[in-house]
């Protein structure tokens, strides 16, 4: 499923899971609400569609998100975060902050649909 | 310097900086006390040292880290982290406290040098 992890640090195999340039965005894309394929897709940062289709398979793998379809729309799956996938809101939340605080230029444009909870 | 930004949003600017497996760990690595590019280097996870020089360079580039060498030893940097580095400690942290909360056989390794103080 994945590569062996390189360590026992929690900070490295988080990184291995969730250290890339995509995969949060589709977590933050989540948080404020959106659920399906062609909305993350249509995020300002305009994720290629492979990329996509990998981190929602990885995150899913990994229990952070969940997909459901219906079997009037059996192509069309929504994705959701997990319980897992919404104690990522302390990290999406110091990444943003420390992105506002430091980075000029930056703002949040997206207000979380619910509070980001540590877990259920 | 570094390529355009995807979008005015702090999470990916944060992860157009940050989004990798490595610069993270090299941010840990300071906020512990390593300060020479072979204690690095020298970490569990073994980070290839083009890999790393490339990270410390982005990271004094974009005053996250600071360089100093002695007329003694001019060969021979030392890297710390700066304020703005040293604000990091809460990505740092929730990085970490998910990664041990949520993914098994993970353990905090290494306890900071100084508290992680989100600034000076």
């Amino acid at each position: 499923m994945s590569e062996p992890r390189r360590s026992p640090c929690p900070v490295a195999c988080t990184l291995d899971l969730l250290g890339d340039r995509w995969t949060l965005l589709v977590v933050r894309d989540l948080f404020v609400g959106k659920s399906r394929f062609n909305d993350f897709a249509q995020s300002p940062e305009r994720i290629a569609t492979n990329i996509l289709t990998d981190r929602l398979k990885r995150l899913e793998e990994h229990g952070i998100v969940s997909r459901t379809t219906t079997d009037a729309h059996a192509g069309r799956a929504d994705y959701s975060l997990t319980a897992k996938g919404r104690s990522l809101g302390p990290v999406l939340k110091a990444v943003a902050d420390w992105g506002l605080n430091n980075i000029e230029g930056t703002k949040a444009l997206m207000a979380p649909k619910t509070p980001a909870r540590h877990s259920d």
